[in-house]
């Protein structure tokens, strides 16, 4: 990584590099965390968690200078990232660029620790597992840099996970809005906020493989995208799982109820279906993170309770998938066309959601790889073979 | 250590804790600098350093909280700890107590990093070796403390090391002044720095093991010792060699510039000898850290040979030996004691410097065990046999 980056600053162009902690690196030290305690503090959790990244940058920066450049590391701060006081998930407010542009304006490549912050009273945060491309994403826009490269193990974005569809398609340009569309259904090759960071402030994102040096894939913004196509990727999320209110009595203020002490639980509610109300009652049906099941099924019980729904059932064996593009804003009959693909599979639908470009429906988890191959292929993705 | 915390906690006292790295963390750490590049930066060096601390404050403090107690970390830049810029042996310039009294004022328990600070603009700094010690010391200087408790993998200070004498004896208090000259003997209870500091700053320190709740030792503002023992202690100190330049001409300011280019490059010197000039030419002798020989031999050759010296000659094969006590500066004859001591075991002394309350002799390294025990049974300092 030392050599790349010098390469960079070699070609006269001024770098900043943003550094994740080395692979396992946070696991083990919220390991260590267990070993001392239950249930760990997650002000101290943070504290613990962002000397992973303080390693990297110490380490990269010693490689760069190893091989005759200059380099100085900047920690969360010291750059300074500032963030709210939200322990584990904090958002970033700002990035201060000043220290970084001294470094840089040095000739010296600037070597910031990502995933990690510092509240407005200082205490050291951190954004949340892959938390790094975030940073890289808001230190590129406090720059007003040309783009931001990130660097990860595969090697751009594909129309569909190839390890599900053979002929999936390297994607050569992708607009933020569709990016987003497939993060948030499951494309993990970036983390959903650093491209909603991106898309909110222009930053043009070139998502690039450590190993090689391919072209990747350019994630932009729309303007910058002539094609629009219908559907420009097919993914999948199989870690959701789904809550089912029944017979939920029709008046105003229900929903509020029952989702308010998730919001206050910081629990994550993804996709939201309410059948049209029958008889006075309506089921209501939401899917949440599989790690949040348990926590959410007893948080909206109360709620559900004294809202006088029937009852509250869950079911883990799920998965989502989703298909998105810019040209379903002025393209009718795109979600017609996905029904009947799955249904030619005869695989049952347990929900749908549509946003404006993107539509997203819950199936059986045994059936969600067959699903997305068939919309690959229904959708002409693939290479042709 | 957490069940200790909480201990002085709820028998109530403000207890602010400072933690040193895991036991073989700070090599951990090095060694994956060393992996990365040959010549480590000292800057990086310190910023990957300081994550051991930053580990242990966390977890400590997550263990505080699991028993119930509440408890803070605080890092350097928290804290605020400002050193001096010299990475890898930076010195405290002051402790701001502001946050740390905040803390301790709401009840909690402050655990700050030990080792780590940072300058005045902001770069993480540490304090060397053992630096843990000399934060304590600051923190607990910074806050008016009542006492320093600093604990170690020894019940106290001895008078000497129990492994070369089977009857040493453990001092229950000594002062400041006699433990600065037995740790710059050689006795490595806590670091020479730390006593420095206290000393300046009144701090009384309270040795103690880990692994015991046994009495320890105080090291006391010598107006609290009572007793002034002629001598309270011997060290012994392998760790050094010795170079020696002769036949320097007898002109003034030789010393000056044969010393100038190992202060340049942050050698310390520890004994200074030279003999009083006979036919217009002296030999100088002095003692560096055995791992700075080879450079400070390099660093003296050059103006060693503009003086005119004949010859640097070096070696490593030295041990020093020393005693100290308070007494020494109103009884006579402590130096003749030690010598006659030594001279009836055969012992050649190759280097002699007193201070008002230390005599250090230089022997061969093969005859320092035998001197340490002939000075210690010599004054009597072991138990009643």
């Amino acid at each position: 990584m030392a050599g790349r980056v010098l390469a960079e600053r070699r070609a006269g162009h001024d770098v900043v590099v943003v550094a994740s902690a080395m692979a396992g690196e946070t696991d083990r030290l919220l390991g260590l965390a267990r070993q001392v305690c239950g249930d760990p503090n997650r002000r101290e959790a943070d504290v613990l968690a962002a000397t992973g990244e303080q390693v990297t940058v110490a380490l990269l920066s010693m490689a760069i200078q190893d091989l005759g450049g200059e380099a100085v590391s900047l920690l969360g701060h010291q750059v300074r990232v500032v963030t709210d006081g939200v322990h584990a998930r904090a958002h970033i407010r700002r990035v201060e660029p000043d220290r970084i542009l001294e470094v840089i304006g040095r000739g010296q490549v600037a070597v910031v620790a990502g995933f990690q912050g510092i509240d407005e009273v200082g205490n050291v945060t951190t954004l949340g597992r892959g938390g790094s491309d975030t940073s890289a994403v808001a230190v590129a826009a406090a720059l007003g840099a040309q783009s931001c490269e990130i660097f990860t193990d595969v090697d751009g974005v594909y129309t569909a996970d190839p390890g599900i569809c053979k002929n999936a398609r390297r994607i050569a340009r992708i607009s933020h809005e569709e990016m987003l569309e497939l993060a948030g259904g499951g494309a993990k090759v970036l983390q959903f906020r650093s491209v909603e960071f991106a898309m909110r402030h222009g930053v043009r994102i070139h998502v690039r493989s450590s190993f090689d040096d391919g072209p990747g894939t350019w994630v932009v913004p729309e303007s910058e995208c002539s094609e629009q196509p219908m559907v420009s990727g097919v993914a999948i999320e199989r870690n959701e799982a789904q809550v089912t209110l029944v017979g939920v009595p029709d008046r105003s203020g229900v929903a509020a109820e029952i989702f308010r002490p998730l919001a206050q639980a910081g629990i994550v509610v993804d996709m939201i279906v309410q059948n049209a109300a029958t008889g006075g009652s309506t089921d209501l049906t939401f899917t949440v993170a599989r790690a949040d099941l348990g926590r959410a099924v007893s948080l909206v019980r109360g709620p559900a309770e004294v809202a006088g729904a029937r009852r509250v059932q869950s079911d883990e064996n799920i998965a989502k998938v989703s298909v998105a593009g810019l040209g379903m804003r002025s393209h009718a009959g795109v979600a017609q066309r996905m029904f009947e693909l799955l249904a030619a599979e005869s695989i049952n639908l347990v929900m749908i959601s549509t946003s404006e470009i993107k539509i997203s429906c819950v199936v059986e988890a045994s059936q969600g790889e067959r699903a997305v191959r068939a919309l690959h292929d229904g959708f002409g993705l693939g290479n042709p073979s």
